[in-house]
């Protein structure tokens, strides 16, 4: 159901629409992510005061919650956030960063699961194995290192599909292969390079380009999946012609504003998983 | 009264004093924005915290505000760095980022504008707009979508007039063509490229700019418009040798460093503008 | 007892075991200090909520506390950190960004000195005269400049001997050259380029790979001598395909990542300092 053509069109819906795309995100990637949704066409707007989630709820297509660099104060701003979205049929992404790494993410984020229930999850393996540790009672199997995965993407593919079924959405574990899940049926994307993790921020970078994809195609499974294949295409595309994560960095940005039909066409493997459902 | 050879002195004014530049901006922007003012050879300084705001002021040479990631306790901060500023003689340049977007900015900027008075207010079309909607009774013309303008910048002129009569400053509206007035006068400089807005923060950089400009020249009108020439001519510099947003952002700033005399002569094409009052 | 052979040593070991290193740092260099270490090959993780320190502690292996946005707020949370991570033998990295400008920076980092007892200091000239009146009594010579140093290095020598022996930690005066002094040895380290200050947080982008190294190396003094020598060799690889500022940045992290024992042995210029303690 997902193939080049369709990745393609979603691009297309992005550069012609510019959906303005609202992130609540940490400090160390508010320029790359904001910079990233521009060079797809969107338009960023970053803001977290608790005072204008509201209003900011009524103008945007999407909203992306980042815990990156959580604290206290801004997990208001979330909140509110995240139900002002809700409210007005806005899709909502959330992004768990570093959960299992404290209590205070692990907490935020299932707090955040129950209550706003966004419409997307995306994390590293070690991520979503915390989380559904955290919501959905499977057993711990380690822990998070800090906010680099330690763990396989393909170890966290139940625990993916028991957090999707679980709170009804659609998540998206990234690794050198992304999952996405709906809970039934899911997707196995095997673009991307080695390059990319040397970079810091790549994970956040594609949770706010699932949120212009969701801005434009109401299939969460479709937006996540398209917005992965874009990272795993474009991220091949710079690796190429990159001599580090520095260079990375900025030719991932000029691939997203090139990226062309032929390019997916040529890149993309994607392959449908029938029936990820567990077996209890 | 602005030409070449006047906007080159002051690059070499600032070239050779490297006055302190103290920024309240916004997290998204804080990295380019300081390596903006490190290139054009200004020293840069980003602080918040209202108990450094008063001993900032007597040791800096402009002040930049900008409200990009707006919270009410940097609001304080920046009202208290703002009064200082003025006591110590210091201009204040205010970037009204979203301001249209939600009242919180709006309200912040409208407070801004008349317990500090800046000397120099810069911002795209719509921020422009709102901002003269809200303090100078124009009639509402649409909204500001987020942080990128959803008008053209001639489409403020006459706001921008009407601000910069009211609080007795100069405005910029910048965009693929920028004004700059004081109310009575004003320039039209047409330098620039399509590739610039798709860069985060340019905005936020011309106003940075703006500040280390006002520090080494007394004229508001002088400043904004050498600095507005410095952005739009290193624009074209960098655009000319980018593939796409990422590649720009850091050749835009390679320019800034390498500018010379020669350049400027090439290609500012910058319009004096007689007689902008408006006609009651 | 320091030279290119165990530089190279060191760095081998940060790309094999990838230590976690939890950076509670400026809004400014936050993309960018988490991009040195990965480029290095460490893991880095930016967080700073009270909540929190004291499980990253236990996790961890080095903490970079460094103050360049500094407000009251984090002030608690570096503390905490800074305290945790004493308990659990992390080794501890203070950056002083801005002390002697403020007496908020001062006065904070006078307060850590005494309360957290960091192993290793680096700050710039400026900085670290402005430390050593601050604590150790040492007369007064002029004032820090925001935050890039208004003194040569070698200016600082004494007042980091005082520093480094007041507080049983050693102490980097970085600049043009660079000094590392436990109080009684020293080094001086000649590499880098003019174009490194003309980045922004090249300065806290050392700090933060100095936590890289005290992650692998007990020794202070060698961990904070073979990080600036990264610093300064990557510097002049980086600077010798820079065209200004924007490019020097990327390439520098290119050079992070691509380093190798050939570009070590054929650059560094290190010289022991025997005997730096004080005459006084």
């Amino acid at each position: 159901m997902i193939d080049a053509r369709t990745v393609w069109k979603d691009v297309e819906r992005i550069r012609q629409s510019a959906p303005l795309v609202h992130n609540i995100t940490n400090y160390v990637v508010m320029n790359t992510t904001a910079n990233a949704l521009l060079s797809i066409g969107a338009s960023p707007v970053m803001a977290h005061a608790l005072e204008e989630m509201d209003e900011l709820a009524a103008i945007v297509k999407a909203l992306v919650i980042n815990i990156g660099t959580l604290s206290p104060g801004w997990i208001e701003g979330m909140r509110r956030a995240g139900l002002a979205a809700r409210e007005h049929g806005v899709p909502v992404i959330l992004d768990p960063v570093g959960a299992g790494a404290t209590s205070l993410r692990t907490d935020t984020c299932a707090a955040l699961l129950t209550e706003v229930a966004p419409g997307i999850v995306r994390g590293n393996a070690s991520e979503i194995l915390a989380l559904a540790q955290a919501t959905c009672g499977l057993v711990a199997e380690g822990r998070t290192k800090g906010v680099d995965s330690a763990h396989e993407s393909a170890a966290a593919l139940n625990a993916a599909t028991a957090l999707a079924s679980r709170f009804a959405c659609v998540v998206v574990v990234s690794g050198a292969v992304d999952y996405v899940t709906d809970g039934l049926r899911g997707l196995r994307i095997e673009n991307g390079d080695a390059l990319m993790p040397r970079v810091t921020g790549m994970g956040c970078t594609a949770s706010a380009l699932i949120g212009a994809f969701a801005a434009v195609n109401t299939s969460g499974l479709a937006a996540a999946g398209h917005a992965m294949a874009v990272m795993g295409v474009c991220g091949e595309l710079a690796a190429a012609i990159s001599q580090g994560p520095g260079s990375m960095q900025l030719n991932f940005l000029d691939a997203l504003y090139t990226l062309c039909p032929e390019d997916i066409e040529a890149r993309l493997r994607i392959i449908p998983l029938e029936n990820v459902a567990q077996q209890p």
